[in-house]
């Protein structure tokens, strides 16, 4: 470990965006900074692809490292800043260099959290380095710090987020101006709001590697994407969007992790939540986490999902509680005391559910249905039936009492071998969050 | 300081809800909070003023001290939680033995924080001792933990809190329930959820302590009760929740920190905030706080503002922090580097504005009024005439475009001394947060 009477030095490897919003912050509050931090945080060295591109801040008195690894080893660097991304790569191998070597490693990489996150939580404390990633999950919101400390008294029994920013745009963009999916979709291309490969943030990996994250911190175990199923949100269609409205809910893509007797339940998939609830209110792409704890009840965290400033504010929050000597574990505790829990699988998920049936509009259709649900002993809560505008079909729409996912699945099965049903049924979880 | 491979000996001071709370936390989370601390917490001695009552809780393996003081004293305690209360009295010598002691000091008592906590700081910090109150603003949501740790990057330029539960819950029964604030409040006393007293809550001086605290750790200055002008919400009319709602807004009781150029700004005022804003979804009992901060832009936090689960979990939380070793002061910065900005006084306020005036139906009336506001340079936003219901008179409504309070003030002045205007006017400040 540095000295914390002498500066903090800083290397940061990864100079896009983000990076550069980092070096902006350290250089524009320094002062701020010293004060807070009660010592001076330093750059000396800094890391990318490109040394000539021009990134609107100053690096001239930096060591300039071509290959990013390089910054962990040199003596002037007692902390790395890791902006390269991936879960494996040169990232992998700085976290491991950095820490190997007892220097502190702050990171924006959730896919090399979710994935490798025990592995490094370990070698920092078997080498007396402090591991850290505020950046990781929702950008700007001190979501972790508010697990592993501000909610430290409670055993955390669950949580809900609205992750992925791309995705809430999308789905914000889908209900305001009645577009499909594809259409808002390439919309947010043109724009900049969605990758020109969006498959991370629209198939929900974003959103699990950092649900993953986030369930291992709040129950104290180690981050598995292994027990972590997830569905994005291509398959939403605008009518069910106005069919949540008029049911009195709202389609968020949500990371949903819960703890119970049986285990650890962590998923990723679109779902419904009433319109009174926070996460409903969360629009355009603004990121929102609902934590459930036993003693202080439900709390709400909401801000910038990403973006320069907002993940810069949090890899300099790191920063700053090393500089100050927060050295508590990345997990919460140390790697020993993580638990082993059972995941519980996504079959044996308990909820109420919504389904949207396209039918033939003829007699005897609504009693088919019905018998289907029953032969599965699912609950009917409500149950309505619309016209179609495109052709003579009808919709069905209906939701459940509480039952397990098995049965909703039996029931889509029974209904997807009916005649009478023209289209695959549209399944949504509902949460009450 | 305590040897951090030793359990941390823990005194507590007042057993009402909060502290009982507290026993039960640490009792019933033992082998998790060990963990998470990285050493055993243990209480050894409580104190109160009658040791026969029941609290649901076993405190017969504790120390008992009759004079709360005492626990300051005791060898075998480290840290000491106050939940005695008041700015004064029992609570501030406590404080001052702990601290001179070198040991460390956790308390929920905000009217302490709020006058004393600079000098308490600075003891803090002249005897090696940690000075924390986490619980002494909106309960459980760890928001004096996101000031001074997670938005540690940030200058943070403002904040709006919803801070008080009682005054919350008085509002949204108002709102949903049509009935003045006097029928409420009443209620609310039968129920409990308003005091016997409720002077401190519904005049805006329970607000105004948090919101000093607030101010002083956003801005690394001293908390300032006497440059902070408090207004509660015994004058709001079910008329203004009324017209609130027509123009797009709610009334909420906030604690307002602004910080620019010319000085802080520190204020306690019912306003309409825009039914879009996260706050205005904050129903009920529950707090929430909105922070503004120069890179990480706006963040919100919300939920339980008190009682039992979520103070204790903030206290419990502020416990774990100093077993673990973090140990950061208690405004974010160490006490000379606080710094003295110009208090900016409520005449040099500006924002829009919303009055509502009680005017007779006659010619003319509607020429006097925007003259008023005319010779005082205030641009009217929008201006709707009403029938009223209960005599023969009509209400004037309107808004401002930004003007400075002082004009505002000057406005009303004209307008109480028209004699078609038949009442005091209603005037609330808007909040575009």
């Amino acid at each position: 470990m540095s000295d914390a009477s002498k500066p903090l030095k800083v290397g940061i490897a990864g100079l896009g965006t983000v990076g550069a919003g980092v070096v902006k912050i350290l250089q524009g509050h320094a002062g701020l900074l010293t004060r807070r931090a009660g010592r001076a945080i330093e750059i000396t060295a800094v890391s990318a692809r490109d040394r000539s591109r021009d990134r609107g801040v100053d690096l001239t008195q930096y060591h300039w490292c071509d290959n990013p690894v390089e910054t962990a080893s040199l003596d002037d660097v007692d902390l790395v800043v890791e902006l390269i991304g991936g879960s494996d790569g040169p990232a992998l191998t700085l976290a491991r260099e950095t820490l190997s070597k007892g220097k502190s490693f702050v990171t924006a990489n959730k896919a090399l959290i979710a994935v490798h996150g025990k592995e490094l939580a370990t070698l920092a404390e078997k080498n007396g380095a402090t591991l850290r990633f505020e950046a990781a999950v929702a950008g700007g919101i001190p979501i972790i710090k508010a697990l592993v400390e501000g909610l430290a008294a409670n055993e955390v029994t669950g949580l809900h987020g609205i992750l992925n920013g791309t995705c809430n745009y999308i789905l914000t963009r889908m209900e305001r101006e009645g577009l499909s999916f594809a259409e808002v979709l390439a919309d947010a291309q043109r724009l900049g709001y969605a990758e020109a490969d969006p498959t991370f943030d629209i198939d929900g990996i974003d959103t699990a590697h950092k649900t993953a994250i986030l369930a291992a911190i709040a129950f104290g175990v180690a981050p598995d994407m292994a027990n972590l199923p997830v569905e994005g949100i291509r398959t939403i269609a605008p009518v069910d969007i106005d069919y949540a409205k008029e049911l009195g809910y709202r389609i968020k893509l949500l990371g949903v992790a819960r703890k119970d007797s049986a285990g650890v339940e962590t998923r990723v998939y679109p779902a419904m939540v009433p319109l009174t609830a926070p996460l409903a209110g969360v629009m355009n792409a603004v990121n929102a986490v609902v934590v459930h704890g036993d003693y202080v009840g439900e709390t709400v965290y909401e801000g910038a999902g990403a973006g320069e400033g907002p993940t810069a504010s949090a890899v300099v929050a790191d920063i700053i509680d090393i500089a100050r000597g927060n050295l508590c574990p990345a997990f919460g505790v140390k790697v020993a005391d993580l638990q082993t829990l059972p995941a519980i699988p996504a079959d044996k998920h308990y909820g109420t559910f919504y389904v949207r049936l396209s039918v033939e509009d003829k007699p005897g259709v609504m009693a088919e249905i019905t018998a289907a649900l029953a032969k599965e002993q699912v609950s009917i809560k409500s149950i309505l039936q619309r016209g179609k505008a495109d052709d003579g079909g009808v919709y069905i729409i209906l939701t459940t009492h509480r039952t397990v996912e098995a049965s909703i699945t039996a029931v889509l099965e029974r209904f997807n071998a009916l005649k009478s049903v023209l289209e695959a049924p549209a399944m949504l979880r509902i949460e009450e969050v």
